[in-house]
């Protein structure tokens, strides 16, 4: 079944994606399958995430964006870990809009990412829809043997850390919908961080050696904090006065009534692709030093605590939180 | 965003598919990657296929089948590169049909093909989609370092051989639609048969010790062949008359004018999940000795020959083949 425009299974996978292939462990994208040598010392980690239209992107969002968008939010989960990516698997569920041009978009876009992040393309399927288009990825990367890092192991006493700025994602799924009046280059950077994040993979040789637990924000900072929270079966105090915004973030807060309504928005908004996680009071030292070094964001939010859940506090009151974040059905 | 009929994500998992996780590798699905140990002596083998309601199964086929038919076809790569499965990890694209009850038995599915295949969900992601349902899984496999079974390895005089029948996955797809008139029995059967695929993860073992190239057949059996041709830079001969039928097929040819068209259509037809593949001719007698033990259907269909591309004859005559298979834009 030729796709639209032309543009079929084969065209795809030999014109837009072979070269985008792993050189020996993708095959050429002719084999069906990647295969991968081990590496004794250390253990693979995979994850894998799935995008759709509609739902974590917008039908208007160009195809190199939502390329880019699906390694991303693979690589964060990575990121979070502690792991190094090397490698992708990809399955592309085409809608009638993605012709060749879109197609091409979406395979520079991945090139692109490639590139920033030293990965390749291992594999995978393309296949079409008449629905929206979706896509997923299965991103595999390297830790350490036995040292990946877990949601388990936050303990009593631990800090509880953010690396960048949270509430972003959602106040840029908001201006790519119309439903913000802020300045024009706010308007345009947040869209622009809502279809291209910044996963914190140059984080994540900090977040190995210094991280008790650690999650990655997608679901929403104050939700991905209650399963940190229940996995290691601790509780967790954090302050809103201590989210850290950007500028974008201060300036849509100050335009509304109630500033604590907002940052519990921001809080539970998702979408943010930031690393949370707790660490040793011992450790801040090193982690503050090494995210100077790579001029990245990393706040203090609260402390771990015996007990269960997450408690948020703003003015020293207690915040009832209805709703910690967003969960894709 | 909660899921239709109260099926939410975190229901989905931790109710649905925590107990299909692997007990150590898939960490409880609490924490959005799988970490496999490097196993010294062995590739890492994966594939990652998709399938789409209205493309690759049948708006009114129930979802415990199409979680086996997601399952199935992904071993069917594994097991034409002579690779032991162990493991995947699943996205999961539910459109509005799939409430609490269809998710449930997607998940009966999934545990009764795991059961089989000795394998475990390791991880993944569920989403919603107001389109079409669709699903993907990758799937891990280990194979000897160094030995999986590419589609190039084929050589001047290999034999070309075929596992199980060809063409009732083509025969399947017409009966499920209502598009033939065979006995009830034969009816069901091939129903099942396109539903549910048999791959022959049984024998992966012999492929391993005995192909020289192996594919599975997915998109047609000659258009698998030219995969291999291509591939391995070489031509193959084959002949129609040595298609291994199923009852089925055969009453079906016999019903209609033109034998020849009948058994060109299943031999390019698709979705029958055997493998073909090429070996030595002095392995012909440990790969019969193989198949018989598995009570397994094993035919030689040709030969492989210099040049390039698939020749098919039928009666001594070369037969023009205008399609050779099936793809999914």
């Amino acid at each position: 079944m030729p796709g639209p425009g032309g543009a079929g299974e084969f065209d795809t996978i030999h014109r837009l994606f072979a070269p985008l292939a792993h050189p020996e462990w993708g095959r050429g994208l002719r084999d069906d399958v990647a295969v991968l040598p081990s590496r004794p010392g250390y253990d693979l980690v995979l994850t894998k995430d799935a995008i759709v239209e509609g739902v974590h992107f917008l039908p208007g969002d160009p195809l190199d964006s939502v390329a880019r968008k699906l390694l991303r939010v693979n690589l964060s989960d990575l990121a979070a870990k502690g792991a190094t990516p090397f490698g992708y698997l990809l399955a592309c569920h085409w809608s009638p809009r993605c012709g060749w041009g879109e197609r091409e978009a979406f395979a520079q876009g991945l090139g692109v990412d490639q590139k920033l992040f030293g990965i390749s393309l291992l594999g995978g399927d393309t296949v079409s829809t008449p629905g929206p288009a979706s896509f997923s990825a299965t991103m595999l990367g390297w830790v350490p043997k036995g040292r990946a890092v877990s949601r388990t192991g936050a303990a009593v006493g631990d800090f509880v850390f953010s690396t960048g700025v949270i509430g972003d994602g959602w106040l840029g799924l908001q201006a790519a919908k119309g439903l913000l009046s802020l300045g024009d280059d706010r308007h345009a950077a947040l869209i622009e961080h809502y279809r291209v994040p910044s996963p914190r993979c140059e984080f994540a040789e900090a977040i190995l050696q210094s991280a008790s637990a650690s999650a990655d924000v997608s679901d929403g900072l104050i939700a991905d904090l209650q399963h940190i929270a229940a996995a290691s079966g601790i509780g967790v105090e954090i302050d809103l006065e201590r989210l850290p915004l950007s500028a974008a973030a201060h300036a849509w807060q100050e335009s509304r009534a109630d500033a604590e309504a907002c940052l519990v928005r921001l809080a539970t908004g998702g979408d943010d692709y930031e690393i949370v996680f707790t660490a040793r009071p011992a450790q801040e030292k090193n982690l503050r030093r090494e995210a100077e070094h790579l001029h990245l964001r990393l706040s203090t939010l609260g402390r771990v605590v015996s007990g269960q859940g997450v408690t948020v506090r703003h003015g020293g009151r207690v915040v009832v939180i209805e709703k910690a974040g967003w969960t894709h059905g």
